[in-house]
């Protein structure tokens, strides 16, 4: 019984020739690889206006001109990754890109950038999204931790279905998400052309500055807003990676999702900062900024856009409300779909434990999908699902990568342009080289002023985590490689057999599994046989020594004192001494084994075999053999097992 | 590196021969085995009173009585367990008794009973000991649990280290408590001899009724005070079960030490109780009875006694309850003392797993300390560390046990009588009869009372616990029986060589270890000799073949499809097929192991050998041989084990 929940969650199994069935159409590929940014101008505008609003209500009007910028940053960035994915068709990360243009190094940094910017992917867009639910029943507030924890695991439940179905659960969310922005934009439009005069509710509260900012400080404010809306690019890197999801032609495909992705998000960002500033949306993290007494809990700036542009129709409100905690949740499975995969990737390059690399039953890389979940579970409990704690940590490894990528995309044309002579393609390149180098620089800008504004409110944590992963991932390289060259063999050697082979079989009783067990020990002819035993109380040892005799065994017995109760020690320094008399000897040491068949059952029998199989492994010259003897209830726990496979097999 | 926390922790093994060693003069065995009694009368007095509140002031005189009562049983009880000692110098528990005198069942419910009740009293004394903390320093309040768990960690470590030890360590508190109470009786002798007039604070609030209790309603409220007060008996028969571990002549020195346990004990409870009396000690559970605000916390009925016998000596005040709190928690060191002992008893009748019978390294049963200690600890979390709640679990397993040992000690002097035909010696054997029989009907009538009074408080839970107990410990004899039955051989069977033996050697690649575990499996001269590989990518498995014949193996290589990528399951599939085509022939898997020194190597390498062995361990016939190759690592770390054994091998 212990698979069928397992299929119950996950489905039935996937043969590997299945894999061409998990590709994604391009209306599937949008929700998949897009929940992420599409979801990020839910909260980036309100990002910006928190900011500014430490200079109080005179200095709003810089979010024109942050905005401005981020649109400009956008379309860049945007226009940057899709030359990334027609050169990379089998997949563009920003690992990739580095790895083959500016080094292992930069690659690293990009995987390390990457890695923990997925994580954080999970745990803001979680937290952000249970802040939502919370906020509409507050009663809920006190189990956030626990309601952003059931998500995650919700989404690593679907992440393991695989591909296709998480993009077919992603879909409805993502979809109803931009329509109920778009018919918010419609509503604002209509009512504003026929004259209605709108005005957020925050409108009228004016906001008090918490500092007096001049001159350095006001750039550095702006910059800060500015840092803080860039949290609209997360995830934009994420169809890049997977060009190889899509259906063929697979580049072109990417390309033009991508694109579409680009053009919805530009105009919902355009729409809601334009909307926001119009309607005279005053947000602050600090209620008493707003004259509002300490601790009052204020709409966010979308839910006072969305309250504003409806009127009466509250129903559409609400509807807007629900869709953007829909796909807040949902824009995890972003990270959920490239944490993954990346991860395989690392570990295919033996940067990663190989675990990684394996595909689960439904052929997604299951290992990579729990570690995901098991450290955003972590971070989420950590920070306490505090959604502007977290958020701090977010966008440095975004922009790290940004710009490594992009760099590294410069440097490939530009090896490409070496090798091509052909005009028209040439100049095609060097236009592509023209955009990615314009996104590397535009990006690495950014990086710095996200570097400088935000170290300080915990993006440190970001900076020291990142070199450490990156230190792992050459350690465990080093170690693979090391243990590769130990284990390397030259061309001409060839098998070789033992000079001499002493067998000892370990006896505790004269049972079945005794008897078979000397009886295998005599049936692989060793050049000397044994048994040993342990006499931790001499009269037992005596006994058996007696009962030994009269079943004729055909091997000496021979006891070992344990003054000290132990039984794996001595038979160790047994084993050693006759390995010691000639080190190009063997000793095979033969454990009768009985099997039960129940988890219970074997509690109820000493783990000494256990425990000393473990530490024989560490002798060397030593070979173990197990032999067992099947109990009634491991036979049937056999027999059960088979049974329930039958059906399977005939798949 | 890992051995030197242990040895520091727990002190120097002990060699089996050195048992003599741990043996206990008088002047140690009363605080090892008698700190829960003696301690208990620091709660018996106010649990009496806590019960007579709930009928107001009014009815307090019944105190008189109650505890009149208490100390009448006390006495029968601890002349009928001295019986016990003197009949039973091997150790007379009531698990023994009831089984040699009352059958197996009354043995096994008997061990139920005081199973439980050792759980209760660690639980018991601990949570109370902490309870007199927070009282004099109320910020520790909030963490009782964990300071709970923290004394039951120090006592187990403290028992880890052996009998002696924690002797010396429980004496020097045990003696302060008792010489602090006796301090205190004399303080206050002298003060109303001189004419003083002692007061408890609490004397001039009167005490509300909770109800009106008359004829039946009185009859029972006084037989539940006397239930509650009942608390003083537990423990009384932690001497009897520990007479092996006193100095010879041990019957005699166990009985005496119980017959001073009981003068202690009656004159301090009666000592308690008569000033508690005299003094006017108001106690309830609620303090509104009392006028006061609810939430006020008020002090014990010890400290109101202490305080007001001490008058302006605060400091002897203080060395009461500090005593009183250390007792208190190492009463729980009487559990720490027989639990593991009767747990060893079980588990060599197999009534209990077997681990529980093996002395660790400090001769103590090592397990059944740890298992004590963590089933206290889930009760303590369970219960959130509140004694009032803990304690109506209490004494139903005692009196349980009372009764069924009294009973059996009956049974045994009238077969002792059947034998014996010295006048002077039946005499004695009447006399022993006659206490033990009064002992016997006492309990049993105070059982019934407690059933009665306490099951809607709690006890209910340990009425269902004991069964459930019984029913487990016979599940695992049967176990127990049905293997070893399915284990026996007859006489005449002798060891039988398997028909033909095939193996087969399991291959990812060509490296070192393989080379060694195909020249291993050929040297031990099987009947059909092959190499196999799981072929997951098809690919990998054709560049195997090539280098497989470079190589020149001299066993064939066979490659297993595996569709749906696993490696366990064609591997079986396999084996099995072998061995169906001929049922007498065994197989014997051949699987090369490169082994690692750090732990976290491991998880970096496949774990497909381990899962592998596990599986191969349920199919009948199957060997298993490891063939270890030992890298760097791995070989390093045994060196280092080694040097570090060294000198303990010298001792």
């Amino acid at each position: 019984m212990t698979m069928l929940p397992k299929q119950f969650l996950l489905g039935r199994p996937l043969r590997t020739a299945q894999m061409g069935e998990t590709l994604l159409p391009k209306r599937l590929a949008l929700p998949v690889f897009c929940s992420d940014p599409l979801s990020s101008v839910a909260y980036a505008t309100e990002e910006i206006l928190l900011i500014l609003a430490l200079g109080g209500t005179a200095l709003l009007h810089l979010a024109w001109w942050v905005g401005a910028a981020i649109v400009l940053l956008l379309v860049v960035v945007i226009a940057s990754y899709r030359q990334t994915c027609h050169a990379y068709p089998g997949g563009g990360g920003a690992y990739v890109v580095s790895a083959e243009n500016l080094g292992r190094n930069a690659a690293l940094t990009a995987a390390s950038a990457l890695l923990v910017d997925y994580v954080l992917t999970v745990a803001v867009s979680v937290v952000a999204g249970v802040a939502a639910i919370t906020s509409a029943a507050p009663s809920l507030a006190k189990h956030a931790v626990a309601l952003s924890v059931g998500f995650v695991v919700l989404l690593t439940i679907v992440n393991l279905r695989g591909l296709k179905e998480s993009g077919k659960a992603f879909a409805v969310p993502t979809y109803a998400f931009v329509l109920g922005i778009y018919v918010m934009f419609g509503f604002a439009a209509v009512r504003m052309a026929t004259g209605t005069h709108i005005r957020a509710e925050s409108a009228h509260l004016p906001i008090h500055a918490m500092g007096t900012y001049g001159g350095l400080g006001l750039v550095l404010l702006a910059l800060r807003a500015f840092a803080s809306g860039c949290t609209a690019l997360t995830g934009v890197e994420a169809i890049s990676n997977g060009v190889p999801a899509f259906r063929a032609p697979k580049a072109r495909n990417a390309a033009r999702t991508l694109a579409v992705m680009g053009l919805i998000s530009v105009t919902m960002f355009v729409g809601i900062t334009f909307l926001a500033m119009v309607y005279r949306v005053h947000v602050t993290d600090d209620p008493t900024q707003l004259g509002l007494p300490a601790g009052t809990s204020t709409p966010t700036a979308l839910a006072q856009i969305a309250k504003a542009s409806f009127g009466n129709a509250t129903f559409l409100f609400y509807y807007v409300q629900a869709a953007t905690a829909g796909v807040l949740v949902l824009a995890a499975n972003t990270a959920f779909n490239g944490f993954p995969m990346l991860s395989s990737i690392l570990a295919q390059d033996r940067y990663l434990p190989r675990q990684l690399h394996n595909r689960g039953d439904r052929l997604v890389f299951s290992n990579g999908v729990v570690l995901l979940a098991l450290a955003a579970i972590g971070l989420i409990v950590a920070f306490d699902a505090d959604t502007s704690s977290i958020i701090q940590l977010y966008i440095i490894g975004v922009f790290v990568s940004f710009t490594l990528s992009q760099a590294g995309m410069v440097r490939h044309w530009s090896r490409r342009l070496a090798e091509t002579a052909a005009p028209a393609e040439r100049r095609r390149m060097r236009r592509s080289q023209a955009i990615n180098a314009l996104g590397a620089v535009l990006t690495g800008v950014v990086l710095v002023i996200v570097l400088i504004t935000k170290f300080t409110h915990g993006a440190y944590i970001v900076v020291i985590a990142m070199p450490l992963l990156f230190l792992a991932m050459v350690g465990v390289r080093r170690h693979y490689d090391r243990v590769a060259e130990e284990l390397a063999v030259a061309d001409d050697s060839r098998p070789e057999a033992p000079a001499r082979n002493h067998a000892v079989v370990l006896v505790s009783t004269v049972h079945a599994p005794t008897l078979r067990a000397v009886g295998y020990a005599r049936s692989i002819r060793p050049d000397t046989v044994e048994a040993v035993t342990v006499g931790v109380v001499p009269e037992d040892a005596e006994a058996l020594r007696a009962r030994w005799d009269a079943h004729d065994m055909g091997v000496p017995l021979k006891v070992l004192d344990s003054p000290y109760r132990e039984i794996t020690r001595p038979v160790l320094d047994h084993v050693r001494a006759l390995r010691r008399d000639s080190p190009r000897d063997v000793v095979t040491v033969v454990i009768p084994e009985y099997v039960l068949g129940r988890w219970w059952e074997q509690i109820l029998h000493n783990q000494s075999a256990l425990r000393l199989k473990a530490r024989l492994l560490f002798t060397s010259g030593v070979m173990v053999i197990s032999v067992p003897y099947l109990l009634g209830s491991a036979q049937r726990r056999t027999e059960r097992e088979d049974a329930r496979r039958a059906p399977a097999a005939a798949r």
